[in-house]
């Protein structure tokens, strides 16, 4: 007698992967915890994974017996070239027969380059779905205790990559952004921290604008750094924080400080 | 002999939902597909799932056995009162020892109200903790094959909220957003699709700039209505198209198109 797995079951009831498919998946941004059960329901019927670097490895763990785990990340560098190889590789395994999943840190649309591999395989008659995944801007919120939306404080939020390819119009993209009057969450905004809180101050947003980056939202080397946007860059250098990681800039940073400061006056702890 | 149990495992290692503690977790839009293991293992230990409206049934059968189900969503009308309500039972609850998981749909900190909900548990002492969930306008694009961000395209994307409570500030609020040159992807838009669409275009964007509306992504009833902006609020009440839905907005709208007709001429099939 086995008694009786409800967790199997549900991950029977999800979609199958077909031979010569493709998933375009989310795997969030951490460990297992983030991760959704399409895409496990993928990791465990999947022939190959092609992965990037920002998947945990105890997510790839999560992989069937028999699956292969090809690496196709980015790692700065010539990204259009790369971008292509890949696309083509997700191509040739398909034909093969093989189910694939791609399988991308956090959501496969977010500044995830999945909307150019989705049209190579369409291209290709290589029959595909996309999978959501908790994107890490929003997950770096929810660890940091920083509401993404507040009421009384906004009523949108601005999701932002801190890498452009296209320098030229780097000064009015932060401006418009700026303008909107919304908070802004910024991805890969590690490696131009300075640059970006000098656009948007020169922009008009307040020096004291409260700003706060998050390092490894989810995973054990989590860090959160609290600060006015115009010395953010130099306390993020000072703490050592290392990519990946989150900028946000804005009126629900304070919350962090908040909760907090009610937690410790009510004798309260995180769970 | 029985099987090893991976997956078991895997709940397992994750984190324990103490008595007396509170997880707010998001269960993302749709069914278990889009639910984290996380959230899935705060589901299996909680005494007590307090959710809302937007939670799928098939979701909240995989609480465990001993777990009482409260709804506790609100259905328009007085949402202030009803919010302090939650807030206070969520309290009562912990209060009595029991293991609670806070469940909304979507992420619970994008317009979600988990910014009051945490607040209001850390004045009052109770642990918790913020569990992120795949968040419904994200969601919305990956099944609409709408990329949130695509190269050439925009290097930022807005998340907003159709629903206002403060009346007289909606006109600027969306002339910033409208001004900020990204996509919107706004929740809640059904019920003043029109008067939306109105404000981005008196605030200076084409009357025929591309526009989508998705409603019940990665449920049964999903659908996609795209249309130019002038026109949108039309089509989608000529389609009968419900709540809830998410209006995309913007330049990332027409990739849609584009991967359907590749799909169409190349032989390709969803999958």
């Amino acid at each position: 007698m086995t008694a009786p797995d409800p967790l199997a079951d549900i991950l029977s009831s999800l979609a199958r992967l077909e031979p010569g498919h493709v998933w375009l998946a989310g795997a969030g941004p951490g460990g297992p915890g983030t991760l959704t059960l399409d895409t496990l329901a993928g990791l465990r019927q999947a022939d190959v994974v092609v992965h990037d670097a920002l998947v945990d490895r105890a997510v790839l763990d999560l992989a069937g017996p028999g699956a292969v785990l090809e690496f196709a990340g980015k790692r700065g560098g010539r990204p259009s070239a790369q971008q292509a190889d890949i696309s083509a590789r997700l191509v040739a395994l398909a034909r093969e027969g093989r189910r694939v999943l791609r399988l991308k840190g956090g959501d496969p649309f977010v500044f995830g380059r999945g909307g150019e591999e989705m049209l190579t395989l369409a291209a290709a008659g290589i029959p595909f779905r996309v999978l959501p995944g908790v994107t890490a801007g929003l997950a770096a919120l929810a660890v940091a205790y920083i509401p993404a939306t507040m009421r009384g404080v906004n009523q949108a939020v601005v999701l932002a990559t801190g890498y452009s390819a296209e320098e030229g119009e780097e000064a009015a993209r932060w401006a418009a952004l700026a303008r909107s009057g919304q908070p802004l969450v910024i991805y890969m905004a590690m490696s131009r921290l300075g640059g970006i809180a000098d656009s948007l101050i020169a922009a008009g947003l307040p020096p004291e604008t409260p700003a706060a980056v998050v390092a490894s939202a989810t995973a054990p080397g989590q860090r959160v750094i609290v600060a006015p946007l115009a010395g953010i860059d130099q306390e993020a250098r000072e703490a050592g924080i290392e990519p990946p990681a989150i900028l946000v800039v804005g009126g629900i940073v304070p919350l962090r400080a908040e909760v907090l400061r009610l937690i410790e006056a009510h004798g309260g702890a995180t769970a």
